[in-house]
């Protein structure tokens, strides 16, 4: 008998019928003899609803009302899990963030989880019930309802796992597994039975969007055991989030690719090569709230050097605007930009131990005549900055290159 | 400078538009100096939209879990409000019905207010802020969420105008207050300054649905002076709920007519002429959870009697059932039953010190020749059941005989 936390997406609670399977699928899992808790998201489309609403009523919504607003999907959902799990003769008690007391800080639209009361959880269990938890949401030490930010239900289930020192967090979602790249554009890309959590974090930030980072991060600082599965079938391992990589296989050298559409570059052209000239340029990027990305500075030239960094492409404008505002100051030529960038990204635990990862991911990229304009490295990953025509064909050729097909 | 509660319903929180519009009201209120506490309703429909999606979950959903469900809606609109608020420049702070605790027995959507705490209402009061509370809602001693029923609302704003001793309760509606009868069938029909608690009970009772009944009999138990008024009106003084007739003023002998189409009746014919006799007959209605309204023996006749007595119309079906079940055990000879009857009732308080109020109705429909089939009275109030198509005809006569038009 081992106790596990499973948490259902939008898309899973999108209907009452899928809500009805969902109420199925925990069935399966008690008659097995587990202990379940379940993370539910609202409806898919509830929370954008809800938003548009507010939006109309006020141009600016307060963050606390906000809150308060948004957060009644998750207790729509709650309520009617527990009575579809009613509905087939299992026991079943739903909480909203404020009733098993998620505490969070006071951040609202963005609120951390603090602490988990895992008591009334253990005493239900303990009952015999499916206890049925509302994602997304908590309350602040007065009581005002909090919400999580977005794919914050994720936290919800990781941080309830890690509170009761949950078997397993399993995450329900549309997809079977992580895949060694989109499936949709290189057919052959395999499900990954297992990733480790630096890896799951790479791919994750860099646009994989199967697990909001924050849990992924969230589920490694508290060792919980995670696992990403569909909630549309009914067999399927998914796939597991492991802590550590598994020192008895033969690791892979590369688990995946991962890439990234919305990437824009700026370039500073002629900035005089002096000690603190990043520094100008990056200050006030940074101070109008712009993340920056990928930088490189050219090779200096008679005293002068282009220094190009990259945006996500909706701070493209705004960033331009910043640049052409301290240009005169800095001493540079012109501001350049370029949005048809993209962002391309080779992930493994692997490359540690092998080197030539990334002389072989630039030759074979050099190969099909892609030319690389940035590139950008840490422990388990390699980034390149290429053309955007060319992201489908690069996938292709690097998934090949490092024999990441299904078969393998 | 005063304290007052206001309620509005769903119609006039029905909207974005109209949310607004409602926050535009509360600030007239604040910008005379008045300290305002506002309870409000779901959007209109959306309860009802809420109950069918946990219908299409579970055929009988459990009702703690239902309660979970519906309670959204008013928490969806007392944010909603916060931010019109916020966004016209008021202070104003939201609580559902668990964080400002309004405490009610366990009885789920059906629960009774027992306390509210009226601490946190005050220091935000007190701060110059905008109470906004959810209407609908509570919780019980274990912080379970309870609904009060259909029309809870009303009664969430009294019983917060009887915990704050408030100056007064505004219930806000789409009617500019209490008329004489409904104005649909006699355009004459007045609006009354004042009416006094007793008779809005037998107004509401008898079909005039203004006011929730409960609410109408929390704020007569308190002594909350209680207000009718429009909320798609900017003057007017609606309609003032007393405690006590006015005995400075000539009282009209009667104030209202009121009525209702949703009657049946329900003749058993034959019945040995016994004592017990009655019990016999609505002992088993009253078992199986049907309202008995008016009930008339006839005079014996051979030793035998005909008894008879409305119900609704959606438990005459039931009725029938079980007056067949129990018709040979009290040697009955048949159950005949009627869904073309009506009630028409004459209320006012100043019938207890007016005789002959009886007579001048019961003249005034013979001589229209309108058969009374039933009657039923109370110290401020006669009913009598006629048929159905004269309904309109006995309502626009007995108006005018007790000069209840405009203008008198």
């Amino acid at each position: 008998m081992a106790l596990i936390v499973q948490k259902y997406g939008g898309t899973s609670m999108g209907s009452p019928e899928r809500i009805k399977n969902v109420a199925r699928r925990v069935a399966k899992f008690r008659a097995q003899g587990h202990q379940v808790v379940v993370a539910v998201s609202a409806m898919s489309g509830e929370t954008n609803r809800l938003i548009a609403l507010t939006k109309e009523v006020a141009a600016n919504p307060d963050p606390r009302e906000l809150d308060v607003v948004i957060s009644t999907g998750e207790q729509v959902t709650i309520g009617l899990l527990c009575m579809a799990l009613h509905d087939i003769g299992l026991k079943a008690r739903s909480y909203t963030g404020g009733q098993v007391r998620i505490l969070t800080d006071d951040a609202h639209t963005k609120a951390r989880i603090l602490n988990i009361d895992e008591a009334p959880i253990r005493r239900d269990l303990d009952d015999g019930k499916v206890v049925v938890v509302a994602g997304f949401q908590g309350v602040d030490e007065h009581g005002n309802i909090t919400t999580l930010g977005r794919g914050g239900s994720d936290t919800t289930g990781v941080a309830l796992a890690a509170a009761l020192k949950a078997d397993e967090c399993q995450i329900y979602t549309d997809v079977d597994g992580v895949y060694t790249t989109d499936p949709r554009i290189v057919p052959e890309a395999r499900k990954l039975d297992t990733i480790t959590f630096e890896e799951m974090l790479e791919m994750a930030s860099l646009g994989s969007k199967v697990l909001q980072i924050r849990a992924v991060e969230f589920a490694g600082k508290y060792k919980v055991k995670l696992r990403v599965l569909s909630s549309f079938q009914e067999e399927g391992e998914g796939t597991l989030i492991t802590v550590e990589e598994d020192k008895n296989m033969e690791q892979p050298v590369i688990s995946g690719i991962a890439f990234n559409r919305d990437e824009a570059k700026l370039t500073v052209l002629g900035v005089p090569d002096k000690p603190g000239i990043a520094y100008q340029i990056l200050g006030p990027v940074a101070d109008a709230n712009i993340d920056v990305d990928m930088i490189i500075q050219n090779v200096s030239n008679d005293g002068t050097t282009d220094f190009s960094f990259t945006v996500g492409r909706g701070d493209l404008d705004k960033a331009v605007k910043v640049l052409e505002g301290v240009k005169a100051h800095i001493g540079a030529r012109s501001v350049a930009s370029d949005k048809t960038m993209c962002k391309v990204s080779i992930v493994g635990v692997g490359m540690r131990s092998h080197p030539g990862v990334a002389s072989k991911m630039f030759r074979t990229l050099a190969e099909e005549g892609i030319n690389i304009q940035m590139i950008s490295t840490s422990e388990i990953k390699i980034s390149v900055a290429i053309e955007e025509k060319y992201l489908e064909l690069a996938v292709r050729v690097l998934h090949k290159a490092f024999g990441l097909e299904q078969g393998l």
